[in-house]
């Protein structure tokens, strides 16, 4: 683009919308105008943007018009109904939902992996899970040195990779628990204050959850290695805010953890943050509000013959979401 | 033994001994007497037992003359120092700390997986790690059909395997936060509630912590299965009570999802609670306060040729340390 797009982001009152209005300011995107899009029931409502109160327009079928950019989550039923008709009108949709990610013709980028790929897109480029973009920013440069060929993984996600709702499920959960009055569910179907829940997304016949084989499935897609193959246990656990990720991943090289440290220190949108003897490991109460993701817990994976053990964390709303949508939009513009 | 024995509960103020007292009392184990041991802090408070209130002494060199079992719960250091004089005492130690777990003359011993090996004990028979207890419960049922060769295994671990210090951590970090306060930590380095702490127990020189190796230390020994491999990252949740286990293993043979439930459903200690579109699977909050564990999340692994994937869920403080303690004295009284 050789002029400054006019943006949209579809959504905005979400708990990734309003993460990805908070990004293209602090970022200082570089737009002609935003147009703030969502259900009915919040248009007129006002967000903040660069100083200025843009007032939310209701998503409709001419909202595209004049737009060039669009950053969507509003869920896999609106960008299914609406990226088409957004692409059609001429604008390049950013979409975080899971809608389009496995389709052949739509680009499945996380920036620091294979930015390449945005310039294949017809329209719709999406945005891959926020668990798989985690995982990725410390498997991809690893993958890179060694060749990985599977990993083990298992999940610590954060409510908020749910949504806003889900945010003040856990604190009115925490509320009643700590008044002595009855807990409430209304969007987990189990309590999840100080509770694990074994069931992120739904169920596949397999057993595994759709969330679960989003690590496989995309992290193929991503990486270009369509061999790549992962078990993982997706769990949702009383955190607001970050997911982390216990890895253990094979390789087809030999690895050693100064030379998987050497390759990490350098990765992009990655710190290393790995001193146990210092009590110095990711945790999603300290990556939570930060672009990077954090990797730690290097150690040679007893059980395997060229394999290493990590653990990552990062803020599923930023590099998993939000971050990573305004990453693929710089891309664009550049 | 051919009368009824006299028992001792040492550290009976803790967490665990708390538990040990309310299961020799619900299980209605016969004995003669029973005896409270705990710290000179505690020495003089009175706990209720089948409507008695005891008075608790202060541990000391001459508490078990005429004790003829005592549970040990109170810390590695206390067992080093008292479990070789109750032993001397001709008195016969379970010890839950992991002080003796790994000497050669000391049985492990989960009993419906090895009781045959309390037989072979000089005095003190150990009881195994929380973790490993709740992971073999499932795991061993599986090894006994398919032959285990490794895991992958990653945990999520309630404060009230810390001991009930951290439990009135995590409600003071609760209150604290619901109340807008400053966070204090005093038990975990660093603030537990709405956070994981992939850091249970101390690091060892390869990066694994001592707690993650006792999967494969301790499950050898218990399984008789040297060859056995696990690969374990444990993470502290903010649960109050029950581990859970998420594990990917590999077997000799081959597996299915069916031959799997068929032998895990009966399986001792153990309930199959596993189907996943009623939104039926372990959860901590519901395995806490029961005796047995639970498995579920029951499927074929996708990343290795004979593999499961599956969750266990289990009560740390029971089938983890107490209720297996007790176990283990009622083979003694067969």
């Amino acid at each position: 683009m050789n002029r400054k797009p006019h943006v949209a982001v579809v959504g905005a009152t979400g708990a990734v919308g309003v993460e990805m209005i908070k990004t293209l300011e602090r970022r200082n995107f570089q737009m002609a105008s935003l147009t703030l899009l969502a259900s009915a029931r919040s248009a007129g409502k006002k967000l903040k943007f660069h100083g200025d109160e843009i007032a939310i327009k209701e998503l409709g079928g001419n909202s595209f018009q004049g737009i060039d950019i669009a950053l969507f989550s509003a869920g896999g039923n609106i960008s299914k109904e609406f990226a088409p008709v957004a692409a059609s009108a001429g604008c390049i949709v950013i979409d975080n939902s899971s809608a389009f990610r496995m389709e052949s013709s739509v680009p499945l980028v996380i920036p620091e992996i294979n930015a390449v790929d945005i310039s294949m897109h017809k329209g719709i480029i999406a945005n891959p899970n926020c668990t798989t973009a985690i995982t990725l920013m410390a498997l991809y440069p690893l993958h890179q040195a060694f060749h990985v060929k599977r990993i083990f993984a298992s999940s610590y996600q954060a409510v908020s990779g749910t949504g806003a709702k889900a945010i003040e499920e856990l604190e009115r959960q925490v509320g009643q628990i700590v008044g002595g009055r009855p807990v409430t569910k209304e969007v987990y179907p189990h309590q999840i204050a100080f509770n694990v829940l074994p069931h992120v997304d739904s169920f596949l016949p397999s057993g595994y959850t759709k969330e679960e084989m989003k690590m496989e499935n995309e992290g193929r897609k991503i990486m270009h290695h369509p061999a790549f193959r992962a078990s993982v246990t997706c769990v949702r656990v009383p955190v607001y805010r970050a997911h982390s990720v216990a890895v253990s991943a094979e390789f087809a090289k030999p690895v050693t953890v100064d030379s998987a440290r050497a390759v990490l220190s350098g990765a992009p949108g990655l710190d290393l943050v790995d001193d146990p003897e210092k009590k110095e490991y990711p945790m999603p109460l300290y990556t939570a509000e930060r672009d990077n993701c954090q990797v730690g817990r290097i150690r040679q994976d007893c059980a395997l013959e060229n394999g290493l053990c990590f653990w990552v964390s990062g803020d599923q709303l930023l590099k998993g979401a939000a971050l990573n949508a305004v990453q693929i939009a710089e891309e664009l513009v550049k």
